[in-house]
């Protein structure tokens, strides 16, 4: 199968088995509606792939690891409803449609983010197909990269260095934190299901922190050479709401080069796993040449 | 040791135990200070005290439930900070003191909830002196009566019924998931931690849900006819607010007569199990009686 193929197995994968976690509560009808209007607002699901294929690169059936591939999925989308509240970054559109407290107001947005973060502990919790310290060891991991040690502390970061031009050192712990973390789980995750060493599963942390802070640099860059109908938001608005970013820290050329080291660097310390690496490589590629 | 005494001594001790889960956290100054002072700012902590309680009538140590307890804590703290939001209740003041929100901006209450949600189920995935399939069942079970199927839901069932009279039927509804859930969760995770059997267990979720129902029917009640000191709160709220209370549907000798049944009821329930239950009888009629 090409990677391309590869890619959107899995996206209808995760897209068709994610809106069933939220479909079978038994709650109010507007906070599952307002749940799954996030959830199905188009999201490229990387972090769920990523947990796949980490897991197709040690040879285990991909299908055991879905449950905690959606319960990231529900933090990442959470976090986004969290984040562009009127009281954090007040943004009226994501992806191209309004986000979810213009539909359904502000408190029932904060319900539906709050709700969303719960039911991701429960999915790994009753995860069928895993054992009880596999499943331990995930809720701890995920609760540390999603928690005030984790994303929660990156936002509040990137709040304070609003309007402030930050030294690169700021930057990043601003973006290891607010990304870096979830993506990172989301491949340690694969490891930790596939039972792989201590050692394996340090390694690839430290390629997650590569590809996670590629990950950002890329956005930055794609927020001024971007298409707009591809981001599905006007290209140079970091630069309108004063934000650091790569470029402004610096410049557009040395963030490219940025780039490419952290890209190079992830891609070398994969070739010391010992999994099959070929479509993590592709991964690696894939967000050093995304163009949304 | 009297009754009292023991409420003493168990209080201190979850007030002790209880900031250093957030205080040896790695992460921005701010948000700790912001997660700290909702933590600290004067709970009665009758969710830990009650799971403390049901391992004592157990015979179990009670220390062994610490981690459990004070992640109930940190869910009840995180419900108030969002509850009290600017887009939900708008509350400028609880428990005699300015809410989350009014010290640190919304912002930052938004992401403190977030936190201390969070970090609740890291608290019971890394309790040391659990079992893992304990462990596993309490975190499926908290994230359940937590989430939209329990007191998110509950919450979305409050501001729906905003303004509106209802019926006994829908204001039970909105009680059951958005306190007693969460309260039932406290006893019958001191159950689960004992290895109690599931029929033992059914058992305690059938008492916690009537002293949950005769929670919220006192603090009806103690709108009415409290101290205002006492219950940090203007008495009459309610009523201003246009709330339907238990008293607005049942009158307030009905709804006493009310509160007089459910706790009976948690008592014969009690009666029935294998279990030491003086400590947990001496409950119902703290929360029958309690005065804030």
């Amino acid at each position: 199968m090409s990677f391309p193929e590869y890619l959107k197995t899995r996206k209808a994968a995760i897209d068709s088995v994610l809106p069933t976690y939220i479909e079978r509560l038994n709650a109010p009808k507007i906070i599952k509606e307002s749940m799954l209007y996030s959830l199905n607002a188009g999201g490229k699901r990387l972090r769920p792939m990523l947990l796949l294929a980490v897991l197709h690169s040690y040879g285990k059936e991909e299908k055991i690891g879905y449950p905690v591939a959606c319960a990231v999925e529900l933090i990442h989308t959470y976090s986004l409803i969290h984040d562009d509240l009127p009281c954090m970054d007040n943004d009226d559109f994501r992806r191209g449609k309004p986000t979810n407290h213009k539909v359904y107001g502000e408190a029932i947005a904060v319900l539906a983010g709050d709700g969303l973060l719960t039911e991701s502990f429960r999915l790994i919790a009753d995860a069928e197909e895993l054992s009880d310290r596999v499943k331990l060891t995930l809720i701890s991991e995920l609760s540390k990269a999603a928690g005030a040690e984790g994303m929660v502390g990156g936002q509040v970061a990137d709040m304070e260095g609003e309007n402030k031009q930050l030294t690169l050192k700021q930057l990043e712990y601003i973006h290891e934190h607010k990304t870096a973390k979830l993506l990172a789980f989301s491949i340690i995750a694969g490891a930790i299901i596939a039972e792989a060493s201590i050692e394996e599963i340090n390694k690839l942390k430290e390629f997650a922190y590569h590809i996670g802070i590629a990950f950002q640099i890329k956005d930055d860059i794609l927020d001024v050479e971007g298409d707009e109908e591809k981001i599905g938001k006007p290209v140079g608005s970091d630069e309108e709401n004063k934000k650091t970013t790569y470029l402004s820290v610096l410049s557009l050329e040395g963030a490219k080069e940025k780039l490419s080291e952290h890209i190079e660097t992830s891609k070398a310390i994969l070739q010391t796993c010992s999994i099959n690496n070929e479509l993590l490589l592709s991964f690696c590629d894939l967000i050093g040449e995304r163009e949304h």
